[in-house]
């Protein structure tokens, strides 16, 4: 039998344990074309949340009743489809269940770094790492010297950005919530100047005392208060990369915030939002950049791994919760 | 000698006529390396309030008591500097004022097209026009089909800005402000619709009906309640260009407006600040452009011209008041 975690009931609000269902469902018949996979470790994002919900930006939803979707990585067991060889490790969208019967297209990409833990291929190494490596990139374009700041920067896509942006040759200013994670972002993430927006008081005096020549990039995870006391601090011909709106609990009724057209036309800058995977043609070549910095100890990371299936169910409400030091995994 | 306009003193909000005076000046002997210039047409535009003001964002403010800074068009009618010949027309900063002693670092650009009028330097073949061409081509990128939106569409860049995005191929949708300009937007700039933000109620539906494929790119020079409508509408891959803030009077108390990071990250955005005089090196390459499009009678436009020097001095606030219909040039 293959276990299998199904969304129960649409949540409203972030799904919790009882929204979920762990079922036995019988082996389908490998048909032509497809692949079995044996998942060994499952991802666990916020993204979540909006693939179970009613109202959906960038898929269907997930129907009731359906095995949750979600990246996962494992190893093809069997396989009806030519060029698909069993013992390779796959990532792709095999949703939270032991296997997956799936055809390749559901596969994101073929895990090649086989000296690395096969779990990166969720994290530093998958969709977190590869935003912030892109993103950064792409928009940002950052260049030696350059003043980066970045929200919710000890978090999974904030902690690679800030990294790679100093290996770039810039310098970087986390803005994080709490001291803890102000820590993280010194210690452990090399930024060279974190500021706690929960304690900072007024955040743009903070803000300025560490950025005294300005802001050349904003990677922005947040929106909300964050945002508006960077926007003020913007060079001319910055770049604002849009990745996230964390800060945000909910857009009906819309929430209002400063005008940002006149910073936008005094600094000639430039706001851009990114999704990743408009950026599947590039993934193998960020995966590749990332994973050598990853073998030479420059890109650090952290992991929260759940042991089992059976963490799944409030594995998401946990993740809203807080508890979580690191990128969520679960393995099986 | 030789008449110039003077700031007399300097004025809270729009400068009037008597905050300028008209003085006789001796000729000043020319230097080595300067050239003097005759003066025959002389610029008159929005901008010239903010070099006036006490807080200016691009540039030294005029001080009180020197010739008011415009650029101008006239003949070189005295050279000391090499490769300055007399007879040449030139564009630059030669100031409101009937001639000009000046260094060649004054210069804009030589007027090259003599089969045009001169005064076209200061409008379409000007700031005006070259800010359109480019900041549309290089921001905006129109490809064929896609549907371009402009704000204050029958102005001196929003008329050239939708006439060239026609001829790149794309449909054209005007923002401005009642039926006479409206009218303007259809009959004398080809724009495919164009809507009366003052009498159109609810400016979204009215926007929804024009652009039911969407919005590709935004050319903005308001921000404010018709950008609000606009943003909602952005299809994914949407450039939006700042090109100025008309419809916000003043920038301190700061303006609220509804959040725009949600709408740049679901729709992959872009909004980017414009700035012409960032552009000098394309400029008469997109000059050259513009007066092939004009020559070809592709390229409409319109002059508000203005008699004498003893016009400038109440020649902005005019302006202001909304008294001019195309560009605003003063011959002398």
């Amino acid at each position: 039998m293959n276990r299998r975690v199904i969304l129960a009931s649409r949540p409203t609000g972030v799904a919790q344990a009882e929204n979920f269902a762990i079922i036995d469902a019988p082996h389908e018949p490998l048909a032509p074309g497809q692949i079995r996979v044996r998942n060994r470790f499952l991802s666990v994002e916020p993204a979540l949340r909006g693939w179970i919900a009613d109202q959906v930006i960038y898929s269907a939803p997930v129907a009731i009743g359906s095995v949750m979707r979600a990246l996962a990585v494992g190893d093809i067991i069997e396989s009806q489809a030519e060029g698909w060889a069993v013992g390779e490790t796959l990532c792709g969208w095999f949703g939270w269940q032991d296997e997956a019967t799936v055809t390749p297209d559901a596969v994101l990409r073929r895990v090649a770094e086989t000296d690395l833990s096969p779990s990166l291929a969720l994290g530093v190494l998958g969709i977190n790492g590869v935003t912030a490596y892109l993103a950064l990139t792409g928009i940002g374009q950052p260049k030696a010297g350059e003043i980066v700041v970045v929200s919710t920067a000890a978090g999974g896509v904030g902690s690679a950005v800030g990294q790679i942006a100093a290996l770039l040759g810039c310098r970087t200013v986390g803005i994080a919530g709490g001291p803890g994670k102000v820590a993280q972002c010194l210690d452990e993430f090399g930024y060279d100047a974190a500021i706690d927006y929960q304690s900072a008081g007024a955040l743009g005096p903070a803000l300025a005392a560490a950025c005294p020549d300005g802001i050349d990039i904003y990677y922005d995870n947040t929106s909300g208060a964050i945002s508006d006391a960077v926007f003020p601090m913007l060079n001319i011909g910055a770049r604002v990369v849009i990745c996230g709106t964390a800060s945000i609990a909910q857009w009906d009724p819309w929430p209002q915030g400063p005008r940002v057209e006149r910073h936008l036309l005094v600094k000639r800058a430039r706001i851009q939002g990114f999704v990743v995977f408009d950026h599947l043609h590039a993934w193998t070549m960020a995966v590749d950049r990332l994973a050598q910095w990853v073998r030479e100890g420059k890109l650090r990371y952290r992991e929260d791994i759940l042991e089992g299936l059976e963490s799944c169910p409030d594995a998401l409400a946990g993740l809203y919760r807080g508890e979580n030091r690191g990128k969520r995994i679960i393995r099986i």
